[in-house]
Order: structure tokens, then sequence, then C-alpha cells
């Protein structure tokens, strides 16, 4: 992995194009040859090449998390109140407010990233820029700082962030005053952070929301969800649709050089290279993103599972027991499905698809081996409850083949249900078992 | 499954909200309490509930197939000339034309979708709409025809559209006279479809391309990932952003009152009920939609793997042997890390990660089994090769278990690379191998 | 005149900015050298210098004509109802239609033309163009005729035009089918005229509607006063607001080459130079008719009566009579007050202030003297019959010195209206009568 | 003039449209049945009805007057370089930023009044705010004031007008910094006026800059007219077009009620009425101006000359002479010219049309007669020198019955000219003259 990414650094370092941002004087002292490349695994395994951790402001980089921070705190229906989830079409500071309403088109773009932050709860114990401090420093698994010096830079020069509040206020759709709002927006964009920091912020994004890391349960799945779809949509301002449909990650660049990516339940990935191209990326990041997004296959929508290399594997016969003897007496046919890997809503519906295969090609017995399943979402769990109980209402003899126990009580530590098949540690006891019920 | 659908529709079907369309009188003959589900899996299995074979024309769900046939034609480079893939965060016949350039916004509203249908190739022995045609077929994996009175009466009432292919000839964005442009599409929105045909349609972009139940590869897996990415992010006009938030599933809608969304390497999902909303999108389609995902996890971003159950297993030890003898003698020991399911780059960096600790652990022989191995991407192959390639020269012994031969050759038909550690069909095999090497 | 015009010829012909039109091959034979320029008085005097007199195709300068044809054959509030009159701030082919009905924004724009122009009624002995032919022709004061070539020409290059037609029929915004109303658009467009045409043309909306050359009233002058505002605000497509402010007359461009203005009531100007710039506007019929706004006065806002020099001239005395012996008695006083030019509102309101002023200094008798008056307003008649009438119910002696009758009866012709002061040939026999009359 | 505004107040103070303008409560504490009229004649005459006394804040019609001063400061181009002149077919509070540039549409709407009112110099002996509260009284006729509740009010309530302030500022658009701007312009909206100090200030306007009542030349004639220019075509929002059209006068509405227009050279006129439509203008206000206009023809494009009542008058004989013997001697002839009225350019072509054709009918002698002539411009001062050079260089003889010297110096007090015709008191003494010389 991390000749991997020395490799694409290798090849676009040399890339010249770009200007470092320059609206403020502490910007421009950036070092326009400084690259950095960083990923993180959903195992919480760092690689990173070149400039990974040299500090830089994380400037619109921070949106995506503190919009994450909003919504834990309110909830989507809350916060959609307040800032809207469709893409702008436009620049990053453009104005991107609602015809009607103001309210702003995404808490992608400045407008809403104003406004989202602004929701942040504000409380004596807890102001409201400790919290997103501390959420930031979360996300990134270490305590981060404020650099002092680009926030008066950025605060002496932010006049256009200062309209946008005032534009949204005066459409009664900022919940604090401008002064505020731009302050606490500034200090948070004015945040240090590296390109290892940020490549563990994505990977908690992925992860769904758990610090891959720290092991840190940031925010909820939901969440975490909620922010890669606004990501996918909206993270890179008026070249999102190109983005998505090209690279296939969702993204958020920052005027400083700093650009992440997340390959949901798969890596975080971060670089900085501050010279930008003229919509405000990062040119080498843009290019190195793309580069490893085409040669890793990274694509969010290429399809994840081989055809054919399914995760669940579903066999049926007469008489399968490894290394066993015979299960099925002269009166009736035991069928196994054995499932593997980790069983969701689709896994489930194959499983469930085998079993009714089995029991409708005449196999009075059935077993459902999940020895191999190393986990069970909910929705699926319910899915096989009803699918057996079913089957067992339909006069057939069910056994479980469930070592672990993942059909025993519903994942998330609920109550355990009532009843269900009987439940052995190996298929050959379960098999046993239907034999002699099918044979009675 | 079915029952599930059933539910859905039970919940949705007394929702009274919507108009049909009515800009043609045949589309106005629609049955307004019609509502047809259906959903297909990956394995092709179809399941369907009420007026799910209810003939109707697909509309503007025509778009995301008849793009993907200009960019299997074509390929992306080229159709990006002539159509962009930005949301235009416009209604589904705004103008959306780039200022400047006068290229449509994305394939999804109507001056994108007219373009893509012109750039298909017409030969005399192969008229373009004759490919058409024979392309939907193909993705609904049977002869679909053309109702030829709604066909008509579009071509009365379609001066929104001429007008459209007119603006775009005039900026020399039309490969094809405005007359010809238009009269081929209203005869692609006017093909016949049903609800179940919607579903195989959709399943085969969430299956790569593959046609789940007749097996026809239509187009290439990175085309159905183009053709998804363009439907999440335009998919649903100017309320995709919220759609892509809260549902999570690439879609798109049809004025006559289909919808279709695809999970991605899960299943194709379609309804059918003519009443839209505001938006021209199917009011009981879309709440039954949402109602679906949130119930079944099928959130896009939802973390598809559960936190904690991989789909690799890494096991490391001295003595890994399943109900076998030492494997290690006084001079040495074996470690065994052990895969499992579909790798893709994600996975080879798991096993990777796992062989990097074995080794570094002070194992000086490292077995990889991949017997519970289901299928392997490029990438990983190449990941794979190059790891154990590294491990062998650092002075490492390593072997194989591989008894499907997956790293034997690249996977898609290479030619079989040369060297490599030696395979053996069992992990006690290839462990015994490593300790006879390691005591040399 | 002609001298002034050679001046302004011989300073702006070596100006070479701007490109002749190349949208059809046509328009590219122009001569890029040509340069002639026309100005026709309200007396109907001709005058020009250069290629005043070499043909070219009328194409939008023949916009104001056909919307005066429009609102000359349908009124206002019925055109209104189909082109609004409002500037776009767009370019000439802007889409421009209004948000929510597709209302083109005015008539000035190719959008507003083509309804403009669908709106002459078509009859099959007077068929349209026929009528925007003969109506043009009655503009010009000689018979014009199509250069067949160019509306070939734009027929086969015209799709924007004729996508703007689909797009306004769409809306229900076109009263004819757009195949139709690009037609009758195109040949209006080609209608071949040359400089002084377009100033005899624009000097008959200057003239209130009648051709100060042949003295064929071509509409009314109420027709010609709208047009000429729509000028003034929409003529000059998306620099119309600068145009006014700083050559402050109404003007249209055309993308031959062709440029009017209009001088209400001073005169009509006409430019032909075939180089146009970023906005099709002549560049050197631009610079031109700047240069002569600003060194004749022309601007529309430049108070045209110099303060002091008024057209009504009021004096009042004891002793008014010239050359005359006394003319009030001892039992009282004559004053007079003389008015002389047009009496327009403002006129009348100096005329009445004046007689208030006389009656209540103490004068028993006025006179008012008309005998220097060249013409009266409507409104003014109305406004010095009511002045007078309450004059005399004060108790003041009054008389006329109306040699021309024009207190005798409303202007235009209507029927002579009762009573009144008397009327007298001269000043001195009205005073003797007032004298008289005083004295009783 | 004062019957006819009271008709006009009585016709329209029933109707019951409309909102009080509520966005700050001292706004809202304005009498909904107040209903105020005034007219200002350029003889300083005012007339008046209803509530034309009462005060009320100038709001936005203080726009057009600070944007004057402006231009007086610094002049067109200066000023140009700041705000732009263009109709943004915009609300009010528009954004109206030029695309790239964030310059100001027009001065009409707040961003560029806040600009314009930004311009006004600023010095420690004459701080911005004095000098445009000094002007605006100048164009009132007395001293006016500020009501410091409603400024107060508009200072809590003014975010929007801070954003606009914020974002000119972020463009670098705005000469001084936003809180001072915005300070600025809420005292100027505060400044506290009645209808008839409204009137006057039109009234000025009209007047070319020298305000009607007291002869204080406010600003020069080419301000006066700049401004009513962008009134013209700027200064109701985004209904201005239509506006001209049918009303037909420059003017400006206010959201407390005022509304302002001017007749150019005629009158200027102003209402009071608070209850406002939707796009910000009294609706009473906006009736009553519509009517007067209609019924008074006032429309600016309305041929103010009537058709053959000529401000000159032409006329040539061979013995001309009112009550004389005869001119001319047995050698030759004497034509005469006589014109009146005031004298512009139009009109001295007519005089110059009218001495060609005398001397091309063969008079070997012309007299000019200006003896009724009250005015003259500087550039019919320029044309008439010149024209009767070219005739004595053709060897007429040419004389000049000028009495008041009109053609002894240049308007404006410019050093006299050298030569030129000689010149007599009378008709009879020119023409004697050219007899004599005429026969020598």
């Amino acid at each position: 992995m991390t000749a991997a990414l020395g490799e694409l650094r290798s090849r676009f370092s040399g890339v010249r194009q770009g200007e470092v941002a320059s609206y403020i004087p502490e910007l421009r002292r950036a070092d326009p040859d400084a690259f950095g490349l960083a990923l993180v695994s959903m195992d919480g395994h760092p690689y990173s090449v070149g400039e990974a951790r040299t500090p830089f402001t994380v400037q619109s980089v921070s949106k995506p998390f503190v919009y994450a921070l909003a919504l834990a705190e309110l909830g989507l229906d809350e916060v959609s109140a307040w800032v809207n989830a469709e893409p702008s079409g436009e620049a990053f500071n453009a104005i991107s407010l609602e015809r009607g309403t103001g309210r702003p088109a995404n808490a992608m773009v400045n407008a809403g990233a104003l406004v989202a932050s602004s929701l942040v709860p504000d409380t004596p114990e807890h102001p409201r820029f400790d919290r997103i401090l501390a959420f930031l420093s979360r996300f990134a698994g270490r305590p981060l700082d404020v650099d002092e010096a680009v926030y008066r830079s950025e605060s002496v020069t932010g006049d256009r962030n200062r309209a946008l509040a005032y534009l949204i206020r005066s459409a009664g759709r900022l919940p604090v005053d401008p002064v505020t709002a731009t302050q606490t927006y500034f200090r948070q964009c004015a945040v240090r952070v590296n390109a290892v920091d940020l490549a563990v912020m994505a990977a908690t994004l992925a992860h769904g929301g758990e610090n891959p890391v720290t092991g840190d349960r940031v925010v909820s799945e939901e969440v975490a969800a909620q922010v890669l779809a606004v990501m996918a949509t909206c993270g890179m301002y008026d070249a999102s649709g190109e983005w998505l449909l090209r690279v296939g990650l969702p993204a958020k660049s920052g005027v400083s050089g700093g650009l992440i990516a997340a390959g949901p339940a798969r890596f975080g990935l971060a670089s900085y290279s501050p010279p930008l191209d003229a919509a405000g990326t990062s040119v080498r990041g843009r290019a190195a993103f793309a580069a490893l997004s085409q040669r890793l296959g990274l694509h969010l929508m290429l399809n994840p599972a081989l055809p054919g290399s399914t995760v669940t594997l579903v066999t049926t016969g007469e008489d399968p027991l490894p290394g066993g003897g015979p299960v099925a007496g002269e009166t009736g046919k035991v069928a196994v499905v054995a499932a593997q890997g980790a069983l969701d809503f689709t896994a489930a519906e194959r499983v469930l698809h085998g079993l009714d295969e089995a029991a409708s090609g005449g196999a009075p017995s059935v077993v459902l081996d999940l020895a191999r399943v190393d986990g069970i979402e909910p929705v699926a769990y319910a899915m096989l409850r009803q699918g057996l109980a079913r089957l067992e209402r339909a006069g057939h003899h069910v056994a479980l083949a469930d070592p672990a126990g993942r059909l025993a009580a519903p994942p998330g530590g609920g109550r355990p249900r009532d009843g269900g098949p009987p439940r052995f540690a190996t298929r050959a006891e379960a098999a046993a078992r239907c034999a002699r019920e099918g044979g009675r």
C-alpha cells in the first residue's frame, strides 16, 4: 500500500499546474512542492508517503465533519430545515440560497457550512467552538489545535463569508448572529491537521462513524452514511457529478490544499498539496485520487462483490455431511444451506431463496448452517427468523448449525426471541436431529 | 421478500396525492390505482406484487439505459464531450445547457437524453432506434415493443423537446438533425415495459452490467458503474441530493409512473404507480422506496460490511494446523494467514497487512490460505503477487494453500505469471513445505 | 447637417474593430469598409453621407416596426399578454422567457420579435408577410423587397430561432405554429433597406407615427410613443441602460450592420457599417451616434427647452397694447397674457398660472392672446377652456385674441363647444372689449 | 392643476390594495389612508392636494439624488467604474452584482445605492453624510433632517443591506468599509421629506438640475439628464420597462410610500401613500401617476411638438417687410427667414434648411430674423454661425435681425466671435442693408 502511494506521489509530484491560495497571506506561505498522501484501512492501518505529517489548516475539509456534528446533535430533519442537501451547480463561495426561503443549498458550500456550524449547541460549560474542536479531534484520533495566525488572517479578509452570514440572517435562516457565526466558522477552518489526520477522519466516516484507529464511535452509522451521501453529490462543488462519475468516491477539498475521499467500509484517503485548480481543489490531490481509484478499482458503483463469488454459499444434498455417515434414513432427506460472511439484506435474500428451493425440492428436513457467518444485520436476522418460521409452519423440519448463537437473539443486544428452530454446534448434529424428526 | 413488498404495497396504496400525467391524452388513461412493485436479486430471483405486469411506456426511465448504450458505443470521454454529468439543480425539462458551450448538464434531463440518444450509431443494417430497442430488450431480458399510440401523442405535443433539440443543434452540440433526434427520442420514451422489466433492467446495472436473469452481459462493469454514478447525482432532477441523502440509492423516475433504483451488487428495484408529485416522480413509488431503504438498510453509504465481521479472516500461530500435528520444527515457526470471501482492494490490503505482521512477528515461514476465497479482483491479484514476492525477497519462506488456483493466473483469463510461491491444495501441505524449507 | 455627418464619417471610418457577422454566408459578403450615415428631420429633409444607399437586409432593425404593426392591429393590452416589455439584461438571442409563463421579455429580443411577428393577422387576401412588407414600406416611404438569398441562408441556419419558437409554443405563448413563425420572421429579417430608408423609418417614429417625407400616417402617435419607449429600455439588448445613459436616444441595432436612433419630435438617424461588436451592434455606428449625441446635445433627457426661454410668454400690464393708446378707463385695468408656440400640458399650466396671477393681482379684465400660438394639444385645450370658465365665474371679464380660432373647437376636429369668452382677431380689439365691459 | 390633482386623489383614495411596509416597526405606524399629491412646474409653481405636507422618510427615493451627488463629485466615468447602469430585471433588494466584477447593476437597486452613497467624499470639515443631507436639502429647497427613530430601526434590521455591503466589499467594489457604508445609507434613507419636497426635488431634475423654486443650480444639466436616464431604465426595479412603456416618465419609488416622476422640462411630480404593491411601489401613487400621464399626455415619447405647429417659423418672400416699402431694388431680391422660440439642434436644422432653400431659390440676399427667438443652445449657435458663413462664402448677402444679440456671442458667456453677418434691431433695417448690398 505504501508502495502504491509512493508510486502515485512520484507520478504526480512533477505536476506544476495550479496556484497556492493567496487570498490571505498566511496561506500563501505554503510550500507548493509539499505533497503528502495517506490512506487508513478499516482496521485502522495507516499508510502514508511524502509530506503527510506537515501541518496545515483544515479549511473546507472541516465542512462534512461539522455537518456530522450538527446531524448528531439535532438529527437530519431539524438540520434539513436549516440546510438543504442539493448540489448547487455552483462554486464554493456561491450564494446558493434557495429561492423563496433563503435556505443554503447544502452544507458543503460556504453558505451551508456557516449554518451547520451555527447549529452546534453553545452552552457556558461547552461553548460551541470547543465542541467543534473536540469533535474534529475525535475524528482525527488526537487533540487538534487552531492556527491563530491563519484565523486572524481569515477574520480580516472574510468579507464574502460575512456577507453570506448577513444574507442568510436576513432570510431568517441563521440561528445565531452573523458576527458570531463567522468567527466560529473562521476558527473551524483554521484548525490545524495533517494528511494522516485527514485520512483517519475520512476513514472514520467510511467505517460507519467509528474511528478505526482509536475505536471511538464518533457518530452513528446513520449520520456517517448521511454525510457520505452529501459528500457524494455536493462535495466537489460544481464538479461533483463529474467526480462521482470518474473517481466514484465521496470527497471534499479545501483551499489550503487538503483533499479527502472515503471508500465506504473500505478506507479513508487524504492528500496534501497546496497548488489549486480554478475550482479550488488541489491539482495533484485530484490527479492522484483519480489515478488511484482507476488503478485499484475503488469506484463506489463498481460491483464490490464479484459476480459468482458470493458471500453466502448455498449447498443442498441428500448426504451433505462432510466426512460423516448417512443423515437421512429411508423415510426422508435432509437439505443443508450454508451461509458465510456478513449477512445483510442481500445475503439473507439468498439464504431464504436457498431454503425455499431446498424445501420445494422435496426435502422434508432443512439444516441452515451459520458456522462460517461472521456477523448479521438486524434486517437479515428478522428475515431469517421469519423465513424459518414459515418453513416450519409449512411442515418442514428445520435445524440450525449456529455455534455462535447468531439467530438466538437480535444483533445489537435485543431480548432473545422465543422459539425458533433448535440450535446445534455443528452441521452434523443439526442434520442428525432433522433426520430423527423426519423419521418420526 | 414478496411479503415485504406486499406489506409496502398495502401501506402506501391508500396514498391519494399526486396527479396522473396529462400532457398527452394517452398517458391520462392510466389507472391511478395501479400500484406494482418488483425486486430482482443478483441471482436473478424476481419478486413482485400488485400491478407489476401492467404495461406502460418507459418514458424517462429509458434515459440511463440509452446513456449506457452511448457509453458502450463511444466510451466516456467521447460521450462527455457531448453531455456533461453535473446535476443541474433544475427540473426535468429545464434547458440546462452549459453556459458558453451549450452542452447539456447531464443525460438524465431531457436535453442530455436527446443528445445521448442521438449519439447511438445509425447504419442502414442497424438503424439507430433498432439498436436502442434491442438494447433495452437485453436489459429487460425479453423483447420489448413500442406503444405507437403514445409515440404519436408525444410526437404531436413534444414542442418543448423539439425546442431543446434545436437549441442544442444551434450550439453545435447535436450530432443529428433535430427532427430525427426528437423522433428517435419520442420512440425511445414510448417503449412498453412493466415493473418487473424495470426491476430486471435496474438489477442488470446493479449486477455490473450482466443481466442476472438471462446471464447476458449487456454492458461492461465500467459502463454500469458510470451509469449508476450519474443516476446517483442527477437521476431525481432537482431532488437528487435529498434522495441520495435519505434513500441512498441511484434511481430514475418516469412521467408514466415508473421508478427504478439500483443497489449495486445487491438488487434492482422498480415500481409502477401513475400519480406523480410536482417533480414528476411517482408519489407511491417514492414513498415505497424510501420506506424499503429505511427498513432494509439499503442506503448505499451504510457500511455494507458490519464492523468486526470481515470478509477476510486473518489468523497466525505457531501451530495453526487444525487437527494436525506440529508444523514447525525446532528451527522455525510457520504463520498462517487465511482469507475468505471475495478479495478486492480492501481485502487484499488486509491480507497483506496480516502477512507483514506475521513476518515482522518473527515467523520465518508464512502460509497464505486461500481455500475459502470465492473470487479475486485483478487489483487484489496484483497486490498479493507483489506482496508475496516482497516477502520472499526479504528471506521468508512462503507457501500457498490455493486449491482453486486463484493466484496461479490473473483473473479474467490473463496469461499465468511465472514464479510465485509454491501452491498446495491444503493448508497442512503448505505448512509442511514451509516447515521443511524453514528447517533447512 | 450633411457636413456634420461627413465629419463624423471621417472621424470613425478608420475604426477597425469589430467583425462582420458570419453566421450565414450571405452576410459575410458585406463590405467591411462601407459606412453610411443618414439623418431625416421632422420636416422630411434627408441628409446623408457615404454608403447610405447601399442595400442590406434589415435584420433586427425590423423588430420595432413589426412590434408597431402588432400594436396597431391588436392594441397594447392584447400585445402585452403575449410579449412583455421588460429589459432582459441578456443578449439578443437569449431565451428570456418569463419564469412561470414563458412570455418573452420584450419584442426587441428574438424571442419577443418572433411572437410580435406571429401576432400580425393573416388572411387569404392579406397574408401575414405581405402586411409586414407593406407596413415596413410605408415606414420607409418606398416599396421594399426581400433578399431571397439571405432569406434562404437564414432559413437554413436558424436553429436557435426555431428552438425559441418551439419553446414559446410549448409554453402556449405562440399564436401560430413554429415553422410558420420562423419562416415569417426570417423573411422579415431579409427585407432589403439602406441607411436612408432606416433614417426615414426612425424619423417616422420620432414624428409621432407620421412619415415626415411622404406625410403618410403609418401608426398613431400613441403606438409610436410605445415603440420608442420599448426601444429606450430594451433596444440595445444588455447595454440598453448604458446606451440611454450616455447616448440618450431610443435605438435599435441589427446584425447586418444597420443601426437606428430616434429623437422624438426632432429627427430619425441611421447608419450602416457591417463590423459588429461583441453585443452585435455596429462598431462605427455606435461610435458615430454617441459622438453626434454628445456634440449636438441630442440626449433625450437634456432639457429641450432652455431655462428662461419658454415656449410661452406671459406678460401683464395696465397698458399692454403695443403702439396703442390706453386700454383701461378710470374704472379698471386690463391684463394681457400672451402665449406662443405649441401648447401642451406644460404650456397650458403656465398660461393658467399667468391668468391666475393677473386676476389675483387685481385686474378685473384679462385678455388671453393666442395670436402666436402654432398649435394646441387636446389636454391644453381642455385646461384653458376650464381655466377661463373659472375666471369668468369668479367675476372677471375675459376676452381672447385668437385669430386662428384655436379655442373655438377642440383640436382634432371635435364639435365646437358652446360659450367661452368672446374671440377677436387682435389683442387690441380684445382689450378694448374688456375695457368696455370692465367699465360697465 | 390643483383641481386635476384633487380629482385624481378622489378617484384613487378608495383603493384598498397594498400593504404598509412592516419590516421595521417605525414604518408600520404610517397612516394607510394618507394620500398626498404634488406637482411643481418649471416656473416653480407648486400644486398639491391631500397629505402632501405629511412628513415621512425618503427611503429609496433618495437614490437618484445621491447618485446625482456622486456624479457631480466624480463624473460619470468614475462613477460607472463602481456602479453600472443596466436594468437588472430584479427586485429592489436583489443581489444584482455583475458576474465577474461584482459591480452593482445600477444605482437604483440597494446594492448600487450603497456604492453611490459610499462614493460621496468624506472629509473632516465636510463629513459624507453632512454632504448628502445638504445636497438633498438643496434639491428640496429647504433644510431637511433625519428621523432618528427610523434610522435606528433600519440599523437594527438591515441585515440584507449589510450582506450586500460585505458582498460588494469582498469583490473590491466598495470604497469604504461595510459598516460605514450601511450606516450612511440607513441615515440617507431616514431623511424626512413630504410630497411637496419630493415634487420640488423631481422638478429640479426635470428643470436641468436647477431648482425651479429657489433658482439654486444643484447639479449640471448633464448630471440631471444622466440621472433621469437611469431612472427611466432602472427606476421601477423589475417593472421599469412596463412603466416607461405605459406611463412614460422617469420615476422612483420608496418603501415608505413616496413616489416621484419627472417630465423633463415640464414638471416634477410626487405622491405619498403608504400601502405598497408586491414590487414595493405605492399602489395609489402608481395608479395616480399612470392616470395623470394618460390624461395629460405626459408620456416622454409622445411628440411634444404637434406636427405642423413648429417652434420655428420659416417664411420667404420678395417683399417680406410688414407694413414697409420695397426692400429690393431693381437688381435683386431679399429673402427673410424668421425663427421663434428656443433654438436647439432641431430648430437650427430647420432654420438652416430654410436659409438654403431661400438661397437656392435665387435670392442673392437673405435676412435671418431672430427677434422672436427666446434662447439658443450652444450647438444651435455654432450651426447657425457656420451656416451663415457658408452662405456668405457662396456669395450671398446676409444680414441679421437680432435685437437681443443672440448670435453676437456664444450662449453661456463665451468670448464673442469675430465677424459674422451685420446685425440690426429690426427685420426692415436688415433687409434694407441687404437690398443695398445686393444692389451694388
